[in-house]
This record gives C-alpha cells, structure tokens and sequence, in this order.
C-alpha cells in the first residue's frame, strides 16, 4: 500500500459547471481527512508538460467560495494531449509526443497520484498515463451526459435547468404568437440535453440524434396542432439532430476530446424548412455556451462533491486507474479502461422516449 | 382485463411542486395514448365524499399550462379521511366513517380507476378502499423524500434548489459579518432536505433527525472555526433536529397524512443556544412554506411526468393497488401495501454523510 | 364628463412581459374601485374587426394568477391595422380599411373606453381612432425601451434580466477558456437592452446602433486584453449593431408596429470578423424570443400595475387621447399625438456609455 | 484643484447586494480612466483605527469576478465608530474618541480622498472626517431604500426580487390549501420592500410601519376574502409594521447606524392574531438576511456602477464631503451634511399606495 503526501488535480476539455466543486471536493477531503497536500495544474495537460506559472497550492483558504461557481480555477486547454502535442519548433508547428516531459514533471513535483477530471478524450490520455506507470484516478465529466459507466455526470443537470429556463420562456412568449419556436440546445451525439430540457420544458417535438426525423412528420405535427387550435409550437434541436434521409452532416472532423466544437447546428436549419412546408413563420433560439455555464445546480454541486470525496478514498485505497462514478445512486468505481469509448444514448424505446410519446411529444418519426 | 374508459384524479395532504406536472402526465397520457375520459377530484378524499362542485373533467384543454406551475388545480383538503370524516352533526363537530358514501359515488361517477397521489397518510387510506374493492393506483407524494419505495419523490429536488438559493444567499452576507446564520428547513423525520442542501449550499454544520446533535459539539466547531479565522458559520437546521440528551420534543400530537403542521422549530432554540455557547451574533431565517411552493425544477417536472404517464400503464394493465416509484433511476411499481409505514432516513454512514464528514462539515455528534 | 360603464381592452404587437400585469391591473381598479365592466379583446386589432368568439369577459376571477405570468391572456395579431387590413377578399389577399366596422363594435360592444397597450405602430393607430371619435387610453409597450414619452417600459428590465443571466454564465464558462464569446441581444433601433445587460453582466465590448463600431477598434481592445493576460472577451451585440463605415443593412422593410421581425442579427457577423481579424476563437448565442419571454421581474410587475391603475384614473378622468408614462418615478400621461414617432435612443455621451467607458468597456469607437 | 494620486475605498454597516460592484466601479475608473491608485480598507472604520492586516491594494486583478458576488470583499464592522469606538482598557471595555489615530492613519497611508459607502450613520461618521480636514466622498448605502436625498439605493431591488420570489412560491403553495400565509420582510422604519414585493408577489394585504394597521380592519379582510371564495391569503409585514392602538414596541435601544440589529419582528405576532381572530390556519416565513445576499440584480450592478463612477469624478472635481445620488434617473451628487438624518418614507398617499389600494390591497387602514 503506497503511502500518500501530495496529489494533483487537472481538468481537461471543455467547461461544465461543477469542476469547481469537484476541485473543492478532492481537496477539503484530501486535507482535512487524508491529511495530504493538493496541488492544482493550471490548463489541463498543457500544465503538465509545460509547468511554469501553471503550479498552484490548493489549501483550505483558496478554494473558499468556489463551491458555487462555473468556470474552473485551474482552466483548461486545447492543445491539452501530451501524446499529440501541438508545439513550436523552429517557428513551425508541430505535433509531438511529450509525454515523457509530462511524466518527469509528476515526478519532479512528488505528486503521489493526480486526478484527471474529463470527458472520454482526457480519460484516454489518463489511461495511457497511468499505463507508464503514473497513479490517476478519473473523474467523468461531460455535459452531454453520454459516459456509459456512470448514471449521471455533473453539469448536466444544470445544462437542463438553463435549457429549461430557456423553453419556459419561449412558451410564454409564444403562446400569444402564432409560430414555430425552434431551440437548439447542445449534444452532438447523445440527445440527453434535448429530451430532459424537452420534457421539463414542456416541449411539442424534440429531435435527437439517437432518433433521424422524417421532416414531413414534423411538419404534420405542427399542422396537426394548428388544425386542433394552438397555433404555436415548441422544437426543441439537439445541435447533432440528423434527418432520417440524412446525407447531411453537420459535424466536420475529429472531435475525440481535445475541444473542437461544432460547426454548426441543426436549429437554423431545422426552422427554414418547417417555414417551408407549413408556412408557418418560426424563431431560433441558439443557446450555445450558456449551457456550460453557471453556478451549477443543487444536484451538480451534491454530486460533484462526492465525486470528488470518492477519488480520494480510492485514492487513500490505491484504487488507481479507476474512475469514480454513480451507479444506481451509489458512488461507485470502475477501471477507467472500461469506460472509455463507450457513449451512453438516449434509448429510442426506453423510460423517456416513452414516457414523451405517451404525452404526444414528436419525435418526427 | 377490465377495459377502461373513464379514470379520476386526487391529490391528498400538503403541497409540493410537481403536483400539476403528474396531473398533466396523467391526463395527456390517458386521453392521447389510451383514449381514456379524465375527472379531477378536488380538494382531495373531500371531493369523493362531497363532490358538489368538485368534479372537473380534465381534457387536454383545461390542463394546458400547468406543467411549470406550483401548486396543484385539484386543490388537497384538511379533513379528508373519509374513514374519520369530519362533519357537522346536529351542529356538533363528529369524526364519521362515510368511506362507504365515497365508495358509491365512484361507482356514480363510475370511474375504472381513481389516481391516487399523496404521502404515507393518503396512500394508507388509498389501500383501504383497494381493500374494499375500489381500483386505485398511487402515486407516491412528500416533500420529505423519506418514502422507502422510492429513490425520489418530485417536489424534494425544488425544495433543495429552494433551500440551497436561500443558503447562498446567506452566504454572500455571512461572509461580510462575523456570525452564525441558522436557516431552519423542512423535514420533522428526515433530513433528506437539510442534508442535500447543506452539502450543496457550503454548509458548516448541518443538524439531522436522524443524528442527534450535541450542542457543545456544535459550539466547539464553531469555535475551532473562529479561531482558524473564519468568523462566521452556516447552520442547516431540519425542523426535527434532536439534541442528544433531548427531551425537547418538537412534535405534539400526530401528523399521520392528514396534515396537522409543524408546531415550532428546532431553528430559533438553536441559534439561541450557540450565541450564550459562543457568544456569536446570530440570526435565523425560518424558510416555511416558500419549500412546498415555486414551479417544480426540471428534475421534478421530469419525475413528475414520468410517475402520470406510468400510472396510466398501471391501469391499461390491470395492475390496481400498486404504486409508481423509481428504482435505481427506472420507473417501477410496488403493492401500496409494502410501500407505506416505512421511512427511508438518512443514513447516520451512509454516502451524504460519510460525504459531508469528509469535506469537514459538522452533525454536532 | 363621460360617465363610465364599461370598458375595453387590447394588446398589440409583440410579447413583452408584464402584458398580463397591466391587463389585470386595469381590470381589479376598474373594478374593485370604480365599479366598471371590462371586456377583452383578443387578438389586437383583429379582435375589434372580427369580434366573433374573440370578446371576453374579464372580472377578479378570470385574472386570477396572472401576474407573474409572461405572453398574454388576449394574444396579439400580425395583421392588426384597421387602416390596412390584410383580408381575403375573392381569394386574394388585399389590403382594405376596416376602421369603420372597428368602429361600430366599438360601439355595438358598448364599450366607453378602450385601453391599448402597445408600441409606436399600435399607438398611432388608436391615435387615430381616437380622431374618429373613440375614447381610447393607451399604455406604452416595447420590450426595447426606447418610446421617448416614458422613462421605461415594462418587459425591458426583465428583458435585461434575462439577458444578463446569459451573460454571468458565459462569463464563467469563458473564464475557463481563451475565447470571444458574442452574444446578441434585441435591439434593432436602440441600444438599451445591450448596454445596460453589457454593463450588468462585465462586458467587455458592448455594440449598440446609436454608436456605429469600428471593427478594427474592437479586435485592438481584444488583443491588448490578450496582451494583458485575459485570454477570453465577452462582446454584446444589440442585433441593430452597425459598423462606422457601414452599407451593411441588417433591416430590411419597415417594421412600423405591425411585427415585421428582425431577418438577421449582427452576432454571427461580428463573430467571424473578429475571429478573422484576432486569430481567436469565437462562440455565438444568439437569445432571440426568449429575451421576450419568462415571468416579469419585481420591478416590471410594479411599472405594469401603476400603469393599468393609471390608465384607469386617465379614464375616470375622461381624458381620453393621452398615454400613460413614467416620468421622473411618477406616473403620468401625455397625448398620445405627441408620445409617437419619437425614438429614445441611447446617448452616445450619456450617464451610461460614460459609466461604461470609465470603467474600460468599448464601443468600437 | 487637489491632484489626486491615491484613494482609499471603506464600507460600513450591514451588508447589501452590489457593495462589490461599487468597489469594482470604483477601482476600474480610479485606474483606467484616472491614473489613480487604489486602497481598500477592510472591516470599515476599525480598517483606519487599526490598519494592521486590513489594507490592500486594489488593482484590476484583484477585483476581477466581483461584480456578480453578493458580501463586500472588504467586510464591514459592528464596533465601527472611531468617535464612540469600543476598546478594551485595562482588561475592561471602554468606548473612546480614536477619531484622531484613523485620521493620522489616512495620512500616513497617503490617501488623498477616502470613499466611504454606507448608510446614514456610517454617512454621518464620514462627515464629522470631512469637517476635521480628511476629503471624503460618500455613497450611500440601505438594503431598506430610505434614504431621502436618492431615488433608489443598490441592494434593496435586489432584496425586492427576494422577497417577490418568496412570495411567488409562497402564493402557488398557499392556493392549494385554505390558509394566511405570513411573510416577513426588512424594514424597520420604511416599509419600501414590503410594499413593493407586495405589489410584485400578488399581496392580498401589506402591514407597513408608515401605516399603522389595526387587526381588526385586516381579519376583516381576510374574512370577507373568504366570504367570496379565496379561502387564503397573502400577508407582507415590515418588521416595524406597528398596530393603529399599539404600544406595542418592536424595536429596542438604538440602531443608529452601527448595526444593532432586529430584536423580534411582527410576523409571528400578526399571525397569532390572524388565527384568533378568524380561525384561520397561518403559517409564518421569516426571510431575515437571505435578503441582504446573494448576486446583486441587473439594476442594481448598474446603479452600483454607476456610483462608483460617479464617486471618482466627484473626487477629480474636488467635490468632497459630497456624496453621490441618483435624481430623476440621472446621477447626481449633494452634500453628505445635506443628505443624513432625513429618512425617506412610503407615502401613505401616493402613487404605491395608492395603485395598491386601487387593486384590492388592504393596508388594515
């Protein structure tokens, strides 16, 4: 049993509310529990490859007041794969492998493990570290919701809220109109964001990726909902929704964690044709980053925090290369191997889809 | 199979958001996917004794725009046990058995099916008319979340969010002053809600039913957190908070579902106690009734939704004396009979707590 | 002097919200303290020219619940003038003047007053009722706030509300990244919802159409933000937004008051050119309908209900013609003829771009 | 002229929503547009009287992230009057003129103006510097908004917001049920936040210390509510709300200024009152310093903005022992010797009072 003084925390990919009570989480616990130092690498990865200014002791004092916040203290990065790393050299840029230069920092830093907080392209790049012999615990994070090991992820719940506040909105300024109000919400590959914002939100149709719709069948359930006198309707539009005769791709390139963002969502898209075929006059709403942001909600912050709790007591057991998840309601773990590269969808017969149809939410099939 | 045709609706016992969100599930589903007719019952069991006025049906009309509001349109009722029925009785007040009137005006009504939804109290009585030959389905209903059967009841998330907001409120004015703020939040058993909220809301002490606190404890962490140079501290009070020697009670009489009230806090006696402890300032906010009120948070629409839209599948498969619940986050359903009489506590080592602990959060034990 | 009996009332144009709160506050003082019938008019205009299944009585209980809510319980119509009525007349659409049928419900309705609510193209209408002999009062109402007659008008502070929440979150979820983050707000003639949300929310650029931007201004603020260690910017663009050297016209047609809405914001534009000129990456949300939207906040809740109880002393009053404002934090009225067709802009040199100047934020000037 | 090369910023009393924002505004102009260094004084007056650990320079760094924060990251202090100040002597505590060490303080700190944000009796402390030589600048500063010489203060429409949310939960909460829900809310002397989340939360009656209320008039309006169906209703009490016949003191000792505070409101009193006299149910929320937190709302970022502008251009002009206002919606500024002991109240016949009472508003007058 490895005896532990110090570990690190790093974040990588993209924002989602939450990580700071995670940090707050790993570090309360791993001080006034563990009795162990915590340090904070500033900007993902790139902190470990390149540590100066970026190395921050974490204590009681500086993580005050974060609990509630968004954004993360320590940032993230875009260039953030140590094993593909974007760097200068002779004034061209280019992609090497630094990983040594990373692992020698761990060392340099006496970090008996370090936590890596991410979605499934950081969690890959924590696996091929702790497969050179580096101690990571793995903390999910996405605020697509769509990691297979884990019920729920923070940030995700929050992203809901907003997406909800957004449509509650809509619907009371569309109730006095006579239009198609289209929302586009984020999930480019798992349409969770959509459907639950959709359901809360009181939405007539939601698109999913996990369900291609039949554009006509959308536009005969608007026109069915004109002929039965409510002249407006809601659309909520994951960015990644896709017609079932889909040659359309709205996603270009890679996206495997390392923070390329979309290119383009399906909202404005979506809107035009329904004007087309119904006649209908519609409105977009692009909600875009505001749904990673914000003091996270009740339910975030309560999970965040035992997600942060739970890495140090694997930690404290030597778990390493595991990472922390909810399962069934209970904190769990799992090896991160197994996690990786396996998306969680929206099942298009389960519990909410169902549950949508049965109230006579459209999913344009 | 009984082949159903027309179903009614009832609320029993306290408010919690949510309440219209079940209603519109059930009748949305009913109408549109089973093509049932749907009655309300107002003012819950009252309805079906006196139901003069009472009987609204419900169509996909007179449910629209309800979904986000508190509240419920059924209105609940104070005196609704129809196998102890209040009434006037030659001008004196007598408590009667009148079950057998509500019994025939079911069959009046001639009703496949009453929904029943509500707590411990109004589901006990549900199972007794099950027992008299009345088809009901139930559809679990506190505030608390302390129902076994269930991982969550709707209206608990809201309250949290509702508590949490107050605790960040308190926060930000705390952290000005050198004080202890005491909020005393709702749960007379369970500590479901001050638990989640002191976790979520950056609480220093929370006190629980479940965990009988010891005032000298509480003031200790206190001082310790003075002398560390925090001066103020944040208390999370449920209502039914214990001291460890107590024979306070704060309970007279019974509540058993029929709505008799909390009768006095543990919050004032608390923040009284600290300050001749610590010779702390302190202040107490006594949130009340704000808990059970507001528009239901996403979480909850979403449960809400689900347990309206399941019932209906209860009833379209005979399944009669059961109640909805959630397992491990899959709607399911139980016999009434096993779900009521058993409360689901915080658990003194369970993950909350065990969580709270470790981040350096005191129970006063 | 006109004794009272009975009165109307209309909304026209687009959402705002507060509509409800003016609606029943006209409606409990007329009622409660004057003693007057009222009836709604659904639909604006069009309610008054085509009546059948439009009117409605409204009395305490019809309003109940109303005043938080957003949208309105009268609806609002795109085809509202009288004077140039959109109707079908064999098989074509033509445009005819129904002023006289207006009329003569008016009068077959028995009405001795109508209230309008509404902005500039909805006011110079009842103006011009009002010539041909028909009592009206009117209420001003645009979400933009730029009626000169009043200091504000109900929806805009809610509008700003809104949009400064989107902006706290983008805040944070920017903090964590090195981006530009643009965010266009309403707005086509008047910068008030982009300048008082820029101030609310930290911006660090704030477009507005009263000051047209110099793009290249704008990428040099963003760079010597760069340059000084803040990697991200938060630009709000009023979707009117215009640049100095500007043919660009982001309007096209007329829009006087009868709902024409905006064909494309400045937002998406102004984000490539930055990204184009800076080398930053950038993100858009673009707010849209939901700035209308959503529960009016405290301070419109009240402007809305001093506004229909003023409209009612104005009606007791028989000072027909006039407009109800705000001037100088008290109510007031002024003919309607001299509160239209009078912009209140943004002063480029006013308390608000000083403040907004003095504290570092840029116009692109 | 007095060039002015360095400034010291200092808040005092309780706490309000926007206090960072006007250290924020403060800085920002001190710096960018003026050249001026900037000092924050910490836990108000005592920072001057007992410097040691409490200054800090504040640059725009150091203030960045505030503007949304509720608290003030100076602290304020209870023992803050350096004319009256509380030391201990000899083991015994005394209260000594130490006016003479915090001006020596402000010298050797080489402050050439000192901005001191508070309410009247903190004001009244700024004077008695002023008239012994030290150049200050006021801003004042009430959650209660009952300061005669400016339209509004920063904080109290955030308190409003509030208590309007509370209220809101509460009216969703209280329609399902038959009861008076009581809602207590801060105001002392000025019932400003209780008329105005009256007026927004959809009050049925507002107890306000500038009218005293006789018990009887309210259960008779409670009463006659009932009569007519609305078996509950909605009660907002200004902790000073005082009865018609009432010698009944709520208030104990001074408060002048130095932050002693509530010793025991008029909630709980009134609602026993109610239920004696009309058997009703009550239940009582008492709000207390949730009112004083939280993220300051978007008029209230403004105006705190706004003020801290308007402070430094006060000081490049040399205008000290002024303090800054807003009149008429446009900033302005008046002598501090002008601007205490006159306290602003609603007035029982004007335009708040009287829309309240033109919807159906009972005042127990």
């Amino acid at each position: 049993m490895k005896e532990i003084k110090k570990i690190g925390i790093l974040t990588g990919g993209g924002d989602c509310p939450g990580l700071n009570a995670v940090i707050r989480g790993v570090t309360k616990s791993a001080i006034s529990r563990h009795g162990w130092e915590v340090i904070g690498i500033a900007d993902g990865f790139e902190g470990l490859v390149e540590p100066k200014g970026r190395i921050r002791e974490l204590t009681l004092w500086t993580i005050r007041g974060i609990l509630h916040e968004g954004g993360t203290i320590l940032g993230t990065s875009n260039r953030g794969n140590p094993f593909n790393y974007k760097s200068i050299v002779n004034g061209k840029e280019k992609v090497i492998d630094v990983s040594k230069v990373a692992i020698r920092n761990v060392e340099k830093l006496g970090l008996d493990c370090v936590v890596i907080i991410g979605g499934d392209g950081t969690l890959s790049i924590a696996l091929e570290f702790y497969k050179r012999g580096i101690n990571v615990i793995g903390i999910p994070k996405t605020i697509d919701n769509d990691i297979m090991a884990t019920d729920y992820t923070f940030g995700f719940q929050t992203a809901v809220v907003t997406a909800t506040e957004a449509l509650d909105k809509l619907h009371s300024t569309a109730e006095s109109h006579h239009r198609a109000m289209v929302i586009e919400v984020m999930g480019r590959y798992a349409g969770w964001i959509a459907i639950e914002s959709g359901l809360a939100g009181g939405a007539d149709c939601i698109l999913i990726p996990e369900i291609p719709y039949d554009i006509n069948k959308l536009a005969e359930k608007l026109n069915s909902r004109s002929a039965a006198g409510s002249k407006f309707s809601l659309i909520v539009v994951a960015e990644g929704a896709k017609p079932v005769d889909g040659d359309i791709s709205v996603l270009k390139g890679s996206d495997k964690g390392f923070g390329i963002e979309r290119l383009g969502g399906a909202g404005n898209r979506i809107a035009t044709e329904i004007s087309e075929l119904t006649g209908m006059e519609s409105r977009v709403t692009v909600l875009g980053h505001v749904q990673r942001g914000g003091s996270p909600c009740s339910f975030d912050r309560i999970l965040s925090t035992k997600f942060g709790v739970a890495a140090t007591e694997l930690i404290a057991k030597n778990r390493f290369g595991e990472m922390v998840c909810l399962h069934n309601n209970k904190i769990s773990s799992i090896p991160i191997t197994d996690a990786i590269n396996s998306l969680k969808l929206v099942e298009p017969d389960g519990d909410l889809v169902r549950t949508a149809e049965s109230i006579g939410i459209s999913f344009g099939r």
